[in-house]
């Protein structure tokens, strides 16, 4: 096992022109457009993410992504990725270089440099990605109004449904295992629906029933969503059987989705979403509306259901 | 043990005015004045600090203070902070927010809010700190050239000397024990010096043996430096006395001292650093010079010393 400084350079060479200003005691970033918006977030080993479940390259992209994940419901543009990793100590060179190599695709995916970090022993690995982008007019939880349209992007529950199955001892099937190992930040759908007005956005990362409920909460309204319209991946139908619930159902109360939740202004109506599936290259599914009022009440098949949250504090 | 929200209730609760827009996916930051400047550093328990040596409201406290210290160099001002807290099982309610008022205490004391952060659960204490900052004209380490002056701020040492006592077994002295718990991020002086012409800067985290190599690679310079000079903490006496060095060697040696190693233009003089003293409330210390070349070359006594570095990979 190689000391810091000889790591640190294993990765600069790993990431190549993925890498900008690592080794400095900080990152010095030129200022972008609007104001500045930041997020970080930690991934622990036998917590986030197995290594029997996925590869530590795998575990960088996801990690990177989830954070990036972040800035994109506010329609930011990332500016720069820091990542802080703790090494278990039977770490082996290439196992750093392999998990900082995932961190840099998926910041190469979103368009930021890696441009510093910090390294540190420790008893298991722990990778705490923080990003940061600019954003012209950042949107938040708290712009919701009654009347707005609720949207969701791209298809929710594969990534539940890999946990399902490595949780049963299975392996999932391929759709599931991507969407848990390899997620993507919608950073192209949350720039555009910031730019066709969106009120209040919030990504996916506790599940639709939560998030839900934490953007209702936040813009002081309530939320009234018909699940049967939920865009749930084909990848739930197996898992949600399973469970003896409907696939939507399944799909509404999987975590780590990581795809984004609008209100949009109610004129914005179902003729307008397939320019954004054309130019996203995902769906965008109406799911609800906003009401005056508070908490999240939600209908399958035309009856009331509760749904199950996801704690990530677990 | 409560949920991920209750907690995080409870340590805006705790932060009161130092909290500012926790519970977003993101973190919202007016633009500055220069460029954006952010570092982000671990802190993990049985590595970078025991329970046994100091309270977590202590290691809270260090793990912001220390992550502050790497803007000082730039020459930054402030302008929010991130905190990723991994918590162990075993952790009471009151532990966290226990930490959290010793990052808030520090993050008051650098002039930043605490602007958002992460919680997960893990096999221990895992404090990951990230600082954001606005520099006019950041200063780095890659412009000191032959003939400027090699200044040190404030006393070195102390901090070592406490990990030296609390591996022996014994309690350290107060001004030991206090520079490893409390450390203070020198980021008046990094702004004062970056007035006054600083060419290049870097705080002491390595050690003065360590981090004067750091800076002189980066320069592509040499580096003179008579130890005899350098400003050793009160502290350092007995330790060094145990092992045999001069109180200077020992602190050249000790890491985490958090002070400041600049090299001025040749014209700053031994007369100008009253002012800096008056104005910063510390000592600026002339202890050596920039030439041409490359390597440090430091003299004890006349004679030839190799420093031993300090690596925080361990």
């Amino acid at each position: 096992m190689s000391g810091e400084f000889e790591r640190i350079a294993q990765i600069v060479e790993a990431l190549g022109h993925r890498a900008r200003g690592i080794g400095s005691d900080c990152a010095i970033v030129e200022p972008g457009e609007g104001r500045l918006v930041a997020s970080t977030d930690t991934s622990v080993e036998g917590v986030h993410f197995r290594l029997d479940w996925i590869a530590l390259r795998e575990a960088g992209w996801r990690a990177a992504a989830g954070a990036f994940s972040d800035l994109a419901p506010a329609g930011a543009m990332p500016a720069a990725l820091l990542a802080a990793v703790v090494v278990p100590a039977s770490a082996a060179d290439e196992d750093l270089v392999a998990l900082m190599a995932g961190v840099g695709d998926a910041a190469e995916a979103a368009g930021a440099p890696v441009s510093g970090g910090d390294l540190s022993s420790g008893p298991a690995w722990s990778l705490t990605i923080t990003v940061f982008g600019w954003a012209p007019r950042p949107v938040t939880r708290t712009g919701a109004r009654p009347g707005d349209g609720l949207w969701v992007t791209g298809a929710l529950g594969a990534s539940r449904a890999a946990l399902e199955a490595w949780r049963r001892g299975e392996q999932p099937v391929a759709e599931a295992r991507a969407a848990f190992a390899h997620p993507v930040a919608r950073l192209d759908a949350g720039r555009r629906l910031a730019a066709v007005g969106a009120r209040a956005m919030i990504d996916l990362s506790d599940g639709l029933g939560g998030d839900a409920a934490h953007l209702a909460r936040a813009s002081e309204v309530g939320i009234d969503m018909e699940l049967d319209a939920v865009p749930a991946a084909a990848a739930c139908i197996e898992e949600a059987r399973r469970l003896g619930i409907s696939p939507q159902q399944f799909a509404a109360e999987g975590g780590e989705d990581y795809e984004l939740l609008a209100a949009l202004p109610g004129d914005f109506g179902e003729s307008d979403a397939p320019a954004f599936m054309r130019d996203c290259g995902i769906p965008l599914t109406r799911i609800g509306a906003v009401r005056q009022g508070s908490g999240v009440h939600a209908t399958l098949a035309g009856r009331p259901i509760a749904l199950v949250g996801f704690d990530h504090f677990r």
